[in-house]
């Protein structure tokens, strides 16, 4: 089945490739076996070499940025797209039909409808016929639809570590789909590379801040795929913090079990849910941020707490692997028949 | 009534100075007009120039480190104690009588019942009948209780800045006091001076983990305060997260609000149980760690959600100043008729 | 002769007061008795009150930040002025004859000659008369001059750090003034507010870097400095290093010890030079930043290296107190007949 | 030559794989096609499953830590020997003879005699013989030594840095080999995993400190390496720092230039020196620790400084990649034929 890595390597572009995720995918992509990455673009660096945007990667990958031109990419295997949220609206028309596969990293295409892409991204949907066609690429969700999807949209970082947190508790229809308290903590490359103030050294360090409460756009990218899974209404807090450190999602949930649920159910529905899944972990020890990063796992415990009988579920992630750049090397892996392994150790 | 500061200095000592609160005490007292650092003790490191123990504090505080003897205390106005969890409660009585007022920055006098301590801290309580006389030295609800009190139980890091986000929506009957949900985050020098390997940089920086769930000593100390104020029962969870900050305590909580409870209620609740407190600020926007590193303040932030319609609330106090030594200074002044901000700006 | 506190509080002005100097400046200030703070501007801030744009103030410093205008400032008694270089140039002269003191915390007054200020700094100076008025406001070094001067060039925190480091050997002569190598290594407030890619956490964090070799613009402050003292040509390595740390620095110097001169000469030249200074604190074991945060001293200690036989010289500060807004209230507390601790602690 | 890849995989063990350097070892090798992990011992924590005491490899390495009895690695290919000092002299006789090669990653069998040894790490030396057998485990220098070398002393971290840094121009006779100044900054799990207050979370945080000034022990290691290249003797200070970041060395190197080098010639003589190393980056820009974290290169800039006309050279690593288990890994690839990015990327 794996008859890519045998064959010719399967030809990669990335487009966007001077952020975080891009350099992420790089970073995984380079020493690959099986894949041969044949274009990056970068809008405003066009004509510099990776390594001078990216010096971990000097010597690693001899390319230099272009702009983006729709034709350069015919004839490619697979596209990333890792734009910041508005602009792979505008370039993945012009790819489709081009190109073999997409993988957008960024927001647009993962709700349902225009409508609510506008509300939380505060933009309107200039594509809204993919909306429909696009598949949301949480492997341990939508394994088989990814396999053969044209265009998968990568998900959100916060949404990967919260919906991978509640998954088998809503699918086991543990606890009340009403009520839910999603706490999250993210290091600051989740903001992406950024000249603001806000992000300097000097205003994050030693500090903490949450922000958008109540706002964030990942709030209706959680919402809906938990509604999908529970099929019924989902209601829930979401609060995301800024912490100082560079990578990482650490994400604490309170739920309310339903009555009867007890704690030896909670471990083996979570234990049963992930048991064949390569890339998340559950453990009964309480996870740490350090144990995931640099690599694509999200390590996931669930508790029952003491007094109240609250469903309390941890998970953890590296932002820029498992909530970004690995998890589309994991979708290209499944759509390309790799082992889902490969590139990702 | 101030007349202390214009009288002879008011002669204070420390027992437990090498730890960390310790030392703050030692910083926020040493340049202070009317008071007298008598005496400072410190267990192991008895005969050792406090510069030595506290680098920072070498030509500010002249003292050296002695053991603790009870007769060395006599005729002190004020006492504090900032020994671990456990010892206080061992030399207390011997000083009672012998000194004028006592402020124990640990946990031994915060709970009400001998039993409670004993689930909590792991160990019996050996002097139970203080229990009952310990004034809990939280200002914004206890201050004319403190003025008097000769035992004060300087409240925890968590608690203060947990009940310092819950008393004006309790007070008010604003919320459901089932169901709170409480995320708290910490610098790592809330544990205190420490050798163990969970607590080197190597394994806490770039990292977050939660901890002991469930079972936090801090969550009856938060739930009896809050159940005095609701005069019924509160249910409460509490997450502690270690960051890798070394000062700050940032506190984000969920509670339900009452049906028909506005977003201007709120506000204006807030707004006014804090109008008069020299150390809250209530403010509309999101609170940050850095706005109270070094100082006395809580700062408080009240939302109602969107979509969800619940309250949170968001409080961030230095947990080293207003959760020990500052609120510490606070009390004594309160206690010994002071202005309430003095020593601490 | 300190008339001042008990008289009238002493009128004083900030100029650009929305960096980090410049808050640093209103946090010492602010509880101060003796000092009334009149004026403070920023730029592009105008009409925003301090404690929003530096919400550690909120309700500390109840001002409004205005624009600048020369009329304002008419009878102040002292205005700081902390401007990115190149600004102060401006403004001063139109300061000149209406206020008492101007104290500096820029780059403008501290080099001897327009010429060489063009040179490092990269722009020409446009009040070159001032040069030669200018006091270089290092009170070690340059006490009596200061109490009487108009206009004090406050020192650089680089400056600071390396001078004090070097001052007692070059002025008795113990060491070869061709050279010399100073590695500097600073927090990053250093940089000032900045909104560049270079300065964002996820840039700087975790990670180190030198810059500017060879080319800084504080080699010549700390060269010509040490030539007046040693009255004789001194040539130095100067490599600054950014680290992810907010404030502080630590400066490592190299030189050449003359033959014969032992560890006791240098250990007694040390100690005698700064006996009598409140802010130098000469120490044998080895100087750690966390020692002198947020305060105004700096921490010395000067060590012959077994096998080389080289002077090695650590000094430590807190860049925005001792290398910038402390060490300018303690030129005002010189220049106003203050204690030199007042407002320092 | 690269047969066993395409053979069987080589059995390699690992003696103390509980430290950084042993985790990291397991990090590398764990994925690796061509080897296998077939035992790894731990003193204190035998019995206990590789991914509790690193969590990071939960499901990586399905290995369980043993104590070490020499009879166990009867037949091993490669031994990695992971030990705190002065430990692998007790255990290597035990292992010569019974396995292929051991790569010891420790002190003991870096220096020439058993004199220095002591006079540096303290203690007496109880394996003197083998001092004249160890090749040391630098590549760049030794690569010949090290294919048929049965027994390989990893470089230390620091010395790694340094050495690289002054190969080109000893090499090439550029500078004057008395006076070098190396200036090190070192992230803190190069110390090992401990339990010493000196290296808790809340004292390296926001601060630096110098330690061992004139007493490192790898200021032998350094100049004795770099004599057998100048065939003269070498004077160098050595002074090392700590840094708040976890891992990466960042040295900066000042030397004297003979006369007559022009920048140009340092330029050259730096990129041919390394022009056919596949792990040093020679680079015109400032290096960077970020550029190298995970990765087993050393990045390194040549530059002669304006005014002083000294020779600044700047190299980094990641203290547990090039300076430690990657190094190792290097040399296992030579010692038995692998290419040697083998593991590495």
């Amino acid at each position: 089945m794996n008859t890519q890595s045998a064959a010719a390597p399967l030809r990669v572009a990335i487009v966007g490739a001077s952020g975080y995720s891009g350099g992420e995918l790089l970073r995984l992509l380079a020493p690959g076996t099986g894949v041969h990455i044949a274009h990056v673009t970068a809008h405003t660096l066009a004509g510099k070499p990776v390594g001078e945007v990216h010096p971990i990667l000097a010597g690693v990958v001899p390319l230099t940025f272009s702009s983006f031109k729709p034709e350069d990419f015919a004839g490619m295997d697979c596209v990333f797209v890792a734009l910041p949220s508005g602009e792979a609206m505008e370039i993945v028309p012009a790819l489709q039909g081009k190109v073999g596969r997409i993988i957008d990293l960024g927001g647009d295409f993962r709700l349902p409808t225009a409508e609510m892409y506008e509300r939380y991204y505060k933009k309107p949907h200039t594509a809204p016929s993919l909306l429909g066609n696009a598949v949301y690429g949480l492997p341990e969700l939508m394994r088989e639809q990814i396999r053969s999807a044209e265009l998968v949209a990568n998900p959100g970082c916060y949404p990967t570590s919260a919906i991978l947190a509640l998954l088998p508790a809503i699918a086991a229809g543990l606890i009340d789909t009403r009520g839910i308290v999603i706490n999250a903590l993210s290091g600051v490359s989740g903001a992406g590379r950024s000249s603001s103030v806000e992000l300097s050294f000097s205003e994050v360090n030693e500090s903490i801040r949450a922000y958008k409460i109540g706002t964030h756009q990942h709030i209706p990218e959680i919402r809906t795929t938990l509604e999908r899974v529970a099929d019924m209404p989902v209601t829930l807090s979401f609060i995301p913090h800024l912490i100082p450190i560079t990578r990482g999602i650490y994400t604490t949930v309170h739920a309310d079990l339903k009555t009867d649920v007890s704690p030896e159910t909670v471990a083996k529905t979570y234990a049963d849910y992930y048991r064949n899944e390569p890339f998340v972990r559950v453990a009964s020890r309480i996870p740490e941020i350090r144990s995931v990063l640099y690599t694509n796992y999200c390590d996931i415990a669930a508790f029952v707490e003491p007094h109240t009988g609250k469903l309390v579920v941890i998970s953890v992630i590296d932002n820029l692997v498992k909530g970004a750049a690995g998890q589309a090397i994991q979708n290209m892996n499944i759509m390309f028949g790799f082992p889902e392994q490969h590139l990702l150790k």
